[in-house]
């Protein structure tokens, strides 16, 4: 079905879509939309939705859920994700599978409501405790909104691990059309989980190894899904990149300024290409260092003072040079000022 | 004064000097003496402790204490931390100094209470919302536990941001000699600070900034001071390093046992170096960079499942290869497993 | 339906029947299994079970759901009660109808989890702050449990007022018959409610009323209800009190003893009645005044330090004289005793 | 010294004088100058001002401080206190000292920040869970704010029990001249304190009994001990009651108002008296019943719908016919209205 909608309440189509059954939360914007169609949309379905006390009660109440097997979710912004950090850190040592979603705004602190993507090594790198990665998937459309949520419940369940869908206050406000397919969503098994019944009382859910030879042979099993995820998961968007001579690299509602830029570079005659990472992490270091290798320069764009980068020169580790543009508290570049960049750097190439 | 001392009590004994006079926190093994040291400690000098109700409620009084101009502080481990996250965000974004001790212990989630290096992403990358960073130095010994912790006074005060002590339990709770000298700490004025008097009635401390364009001027002014920092603030130690062909890089604990390791390693005629990061962040790039120039090999080891070994990375950028030696789970290599990383890297080499 | 059931169950059983569709709570011993029973019943109806962080938080969401017209309620015991007293009041105030249930143990404090009848003033007299009565129902049995309960919906909604069920350890736990008929329950219209809809739009619910002449006018408002309550609603049972030279009073537990001592008593050609008030709020004063007019000597029995014996010699006014007998911390007098008090008093009498 | 100062200043004058030394709250009109008063001067004598997060918090931390034997207190306004009931009923079971005000407003629920005398119930009969009392004394002007503030201290530690100053927001707004004398504070041994040293580290304070015969025994203990206050502690004010055929009695405010209708009463021949209990735990029901033995009719007036004329009643026993005028919602009589009552009570009794 074809229909106009929010990029969050797309979210909670995706969601339901998924199968998710719990939603718990606590309103912040640019999120609160979420939370609205989530408290619309679950009982429909006969699911859950709870407005807690807290951040910091409902990431637990997703810890909870998860654990009991329900496809469940919860989505805030920054401050809101900031206080979710034990939990998300408890859900990943714990091996459960939840979905998060970050409707980043303007930070540190307070900040304002309008978009960045400052939350990057938040979430990406992991904001919380201990080694361990949430998986990262970012929209950069209202379509994506709903597909990555339902694809991000799917992989949280296969990797039995958060999946945080990373998008901004842009991408969550804007409305554009979207096309969904109503069908039953196949969930697996959870033989792991806890159910309150006779088969599942032996099951035990714990973030807690106290001998360290058992907490490092767990680190290694999570190590090992991890390395799993790295080879099979990484997700991005190659545009025009063969022959260029610059390579833009930018994600979610960056990525489609990006692609206008390059656009209109090449009718000046640019050689201008764009790569898109769609999962964060793992990030497609190899498609991106495959994507660069005959570019003379890489140039990251993002709404922050640069997090991304650190991950685009890791991969591209020394091999071409790599430069950033960053804007932030709000502030989204347009087309021209990124082409007015290209110009800047290309001209600096040939002088 | 020389003394024998643990080193969660010498960070308190530092704390004091430094003219610390406030500390907010929630007890947690391995970093519970700091608590009770600063109970002990702080209303001898007129001073206030205070066990909040919660993490999140600490790192809130700690915001409060740091904008009326007092040197304040709070400690915890990996799950307390987390819970901060979110005032650590607010504090960095208001410009306030203050000082954090995070002792590691094993994560992720409930985890145990053995020795990691697991925080790094979270203290070192920003494990909260939005554009910041904290200043992070990490001790190896009792006496740098009481030094770092001063330094980190002076340096959240110069930088108006907060300053982490990332330590682990082993070095939290091991006992040392102390050596400290009894001086009045010289405090900086605070003309900025909310005292409740009527100079400072127009003073505003805030992290919100609703217009887009204000904000990111609050970030671009933030930049400068972080790209300050980071021109004047790297500190680091190079042990050998000159004829290395293996160049070994740990921080905190870690550096004490590959800095044997290198003895050992030189008894046998292997030419080994130790680059040991004192400041996490601003990471010493510039310096490992130039030690690590006549290197075959960089060896990074640390107590996680691979952390600060992409900052060695985007040190090095490509020109060695830099390969990664992790425990965790609270397991702390010894020098002889070391030892043998090093004859087995070696003499891969030499084959 | 006839089956044995605990009487903490057959509290639930009988909310069930009484359309109640919601409990909010949290668990204490000995009224624990209202909640599991809870848990248990209210989905399978299609209603709310939720655990909540804290007693404040449950009465609270109590308060929301009677708000919005669902036969609401919640269980605890006496310190749950003494922290649900704010939002009692607030429901009060709203004039809310919902359910309240305390299982009484000993006290004050955290005493300990035997029968005690402690809580008669907190829950009688308003523990809470302002004028406002709840309606107070007091079982004996596990049957009453059930009956009273469902009577409690009743009244609740036919005043608009908080009604309690105030039984205690030994009501609670105890197992016994108990006849069910199964039938739909008869739910009022509730056109004053807020439930999201169009037509209830300009419902409004609250306990605030700023202007004195307003918040006195609606105080006068409540106390003609409670006037029209203590008119209509006293309930109470009178067993062999005609002749009675003694009259026995106690409620609860204590009335099953008594009515005991009374049986045991007449074999021995004493002349002792029993004054039963079933409801504690409205007093049954008028009808025990009747009772007692021509006995010697009221003698009450409580487990406590005697709190229900200030209204029995309210009711009684100097008529008769008043004795009290008392036992607490879990201690529940036995018929023997009673009999011995008896003796006691009407031996004084002669002699 | 003679000051002007108004009631809620008051308070914490008498409390610092009285060596009162933390203060724990949350504030809320119309008791919030008690707060501000105790941040202004606790610090100045090394006492402690604590804003908690709570009400529930507050009273907890009063309950620490009481147990390690320091004179704590706080206060609140109806709201406040009733969140307070679980925290009183712990430390009246744990036998500890304190004072808690609780500056009357309309109520129930949020009601508003006019003067009431509706908490009479929960303060006086107990709010709180199990068989305990709170002594409880009514100030009537701002002097006696202080005064009673002072007494209550002592009152506490005498009986080691809460000490509720039960005050209203018309006394607590009021500004009055204030005598104080400056003397250093005679404070009691507390040899069973828990003071964190070697002396005290077998000192036990709980509230916990978990045997019946242990609990019955502590609250006998505890019976005997109000039985003692009983018999010491009533105090009260009788003014021109040996002639009256009418006899006023009232609390408070409200006491105020009553002794200059007494004058005017006077002055228009009318034979009127007045009894004002200073003291509402203990009541002073022997003193009551003997002031009004020959009068023909009691009249009860509260800024309530009714809760002391219970202890009157109880007091009086059938011998005299009690009546009760109330105000509420912030409504205090006037002079001339409480006159019209005496016209008509007095000009029935002649018809």
């Amino acid at each position: 079905m074809r229909q106009l909608c929010k990029g969050n309440v797309a979210v909670m189509k995706g969601a339901v879509l998924a199968g998710c059954r719990a939603y718990y939360g606590y309103p912040i914007t640019p999120a609160s939309e979420i939370a609205e169609s989530a408290a619309l949309y679950l009982p429909q379905v006969g699911g859950t939705f709870l407005q807690a006390e807290s951040e910091v009660a409902a990431i637990n109440m997703v810890y909870g859920a998860a654990a009991a097997g329900v496809r469940a979710m919860s989505a805030s912004s920054g401050p809101g994700l900031s206080l979710m950090q034990e939990g998300i850190s408890y859900i990943a040592g714990a091996e459960l599978p939840c979905v998060i979603v970050d409707v980043m705004r303007g930070g540190p602190g307070l900040g304002n409501i309008a978009p960045e993507q400052s939350d990057y090594f938040a979430m990406v790198k992991g904001g919380g405790h201990g080694s361990y990665h949430n998986i990262v998937l970012a929209p950069a459309s209202v379509q994506e909104m709903a597909d990555f949520t339902m694809l991000a419940f799917e992989l949280a369940d296969l990797y039995r691990n958060p999946a945080v869908v990373l998008t901004d206050a842009f991408v969550g406000q804007m409305i554009e059309p979207l096309d969904l397919e109503y069908a039953e969503a196949k969930l697996p098994e959870k033989p792991w989980a806890v159910k309150g019944t006779v088969e599942t009382r032996k099951n035990l859910i714990a973030s807690i190894f106290l001998e360290p030879d058992q907490l490092e042979e767990h680190n290694h099993k999570m190590d090992e899904k991890y390395a799993r995820a790295q080879a099979e998961e990484p997700r991005y968007e190659v545009f025009e990149a063969a022959d260029a001579e610059i390579l833009l690299v930018g994600y979610g509602i960056v990525s489609r300024v990006l692609r206008s830029a390059v656009e209109e570079a090449r009718k000046d005659g640019l050689r201008v290409g764009l790569f898109r990472p769609v999962t964060l992490w793992p990030f497609p270091s190899q498609a991106l260092a495959e994507a660069s290798a005959r570019a003379q320069k890489v140039l990251v764009v993002e709404l922050s003072s640069g997090q991304m980068v650190e991950d685009v020169r890791l991969a591209i580790n020394g091999k071409v040079p790599v430069e950033f543009y960053g804007r932030s508290g709000g502030n989204v570049p347009s087309v021209e000022e990124i082409h007015a960049q290209l110009v800047a750097h290309m001209g600096a190439k040939v002088s």
